[in-house]
């Protein structure tokens, strides 16, 4: 099959061998795949993230410096019919192989992700896409997803303020589902114009420029007993800046992946007892719910792609997508 | 008056002028006042400890390098029949004077602590001291208190394993409301093998030397679905400590104050979805219940007192805490 492989932080497009499914595991087409900003950092930071992956234990599983095919948000087209599937439905899988081990779709030799013309999948993952639903909707479920559990984790309970800190993909699939739940008043918080445009599409309430003016003091923000603010950047600092201007109570639910050690002042956080949930991932209950809600159109995701490509688009929408005003979310569609 | 004055750190004992009420104020006796933590870092570290007050702009107020009395661990006694009191009745009060602006009992110049003869208290703060209870058991309300608010701020369901990182004063406040309230089973981990002995006295299940064993994985510990770590240290490098130890899903509930600078992974804290609760302090409503359960001796304080001065051994006493086998709680006796 034609893939897009990425070794050690450079994407080519090569044959490689079609891959062979195991006992449970169907071959099927990918046929949209979102571009994650985990995928880039994977690639900007190879040597970093197969480090990170192999100390944290977690979910981010690129342990190899062999060429891998990234891509985890796909959609894919079933090849032949078997089990309750026939040739040509569409379907989304979490991003995971149900093997004796867990194998992380997109981040593992055995298992290649998106970015490539053919994947395994485990059949008893599958889910099939709602009739009516385009392929590039379909492959937005695994951001979505994200959002879905963030918003979850934050234990909203009716009449909080909420700010979102960043409107890339993480931040957007975190307003959006905020939206669909009738939260808010949400602001989200942004340096890109572009992507603050993006935000209030997807359904942010206020919109802001941090160099210009503060998130929690804008407009309503400051009228509710309770605020709660997801971080969704991922860089060092971004805590100890909430803690330092949130107000007393504040809850923050960390969404954004910080891979490097970060510094904050304990001192600040207890004198406003602020809680701070970190969070990761979604279950696929939620993973479910999140494609049902994208297929009846209860959650908003058509503004968030800004882009399609096809596999030898990938290098250059790498580069693009290191600028933030660039893009929202690219979708690679390997046979276009 | 004879009172204790701490100034950069020197405590010497001399005559002051006696304080004098505003409206709303009374004189009493101070009768009996611990010796805490925060009083050993203000006189210590008085320049960070002042900076950090201003900075934080939170409750611990030190804010001023003039001589203050210090001691906001007090019971006292009421001079004159006013109110509801009568001369000679114990009272216990929140440290704070309800001026306009509030006034910290205990590190203001305007309103002396406990390690002095007398104090000013606002009248509709007094608590009594129910009959029976001894000065030195109603001065621990205060540091009790504490242990009751981050208890409550655990969100404690029933079922959670427990582990108390330090077996302080805070540590051991903590551990004693656990136990008072059936929670646990509870794993204290402390390097002090005098510490460890009271903090079975106050009601742990196991007690563990952290350079020997992990805390984590004690007996019962890992048999519980969640578990639940109260941080009672307040030195930079516990909470990171703790991101790398816990199981999946932990609950981190922060009492000890970091008054540095501290640095951790939020990688690991999100692969785990960890949550961390800074907590402070205590309302009214938790001091005047932990005042009520040591008086019906539902609340173990008993041992925590391992020892009582005058104001001639304030000076002694601080240089003995900083010494973590020495001593449980010291309690000041300014008339003795």
């Amino acid at each position: 099959m034609r893939a897009a492989l990425m070794e050690r932080g450079r994407i080519r497009v090569e044959d490689v061998p079609d891959p062979t499914p195991a006992e449970g595991e169907v071959v099927v087409k990918s046929v949209a795949c979102g571009i994650c900003g985990s995928d880039l950092h994977a690639a900007r930071h190879t040597e970093e993230f197969v480090a990170t992956s192999i100390e944290a234990g977690g979910a981010f599983k690129l342990t190899t410096f062999d060429p891998v095919v990234l891509g985890h948000e796909f959609c894919a087209e079933v090849m032949e019919s078997r089990g309750g599937f026939r040739a040509g439905d569409l379907v989304c899988s979490v991003p995971v192989l149900a093997r004796p081990t867990a194998v992380a779709v997109g981040y593992s030799v055995e298992a290649p992700g998106g970015f490539g013309e053919y994947m395994l999948l485990s059949e008893r993952l599958l889910m099939p896409v709602p009739a009516g639903t385009s392929k590039e909707r379909a492959a937005l479920t695994e951001p979505m997803a994200v959002g879905c559990h963030a918003v979850n984790m934050a234990r909203l309970t009716g009449g909080e303020a909420v700010v979102v800190i960043g409107a890339g993909p993480v931040g957007l699939a975190v307003t959006a589902n905020l939206k669909a739940r009738g939260a808010g008043p949400v602001a989200v918080s942004e340096l890109s114009a572009r992507r603050r445009e993006l935000a209030i599409e997807m359904g942010a309430h206020l919109v802001v420029d941090p160099r210009r003016e503060s998130p929690y003091r804008l407009g309503d923000i400051t009228r509710r007993d309770t605020l709660v603010v997801f971080e969704c950047v991922g860089v060092p600092g971004m805590i100890d800046d909430i803690f330092l201007n949130v107000p007393h109570g504040a809850r923050i639910v960390v969404v954004g992946v910080c891979l490097q050690m970060d510094r904050s002042r304990p001192l600040i956080a207890v004198n406003k007892e602020l809680n701070v949930q970190y969070v990761l991932g979604y279950s696929v209950r939620e993973f479910h719910d999140t494609l049902q809600r994208i297929a009846d159109e209860t959650l908003s995701v058509e503004p968030i792609v800004t882009h399609t490509v096809g596999l030898d688009g990938i290098a250059g929408a790498f580069d693009d997508l290191a600028r933030p005003d660039a893009h929202g979310k690219v979708v690679v569609r390997p046979w276009n």
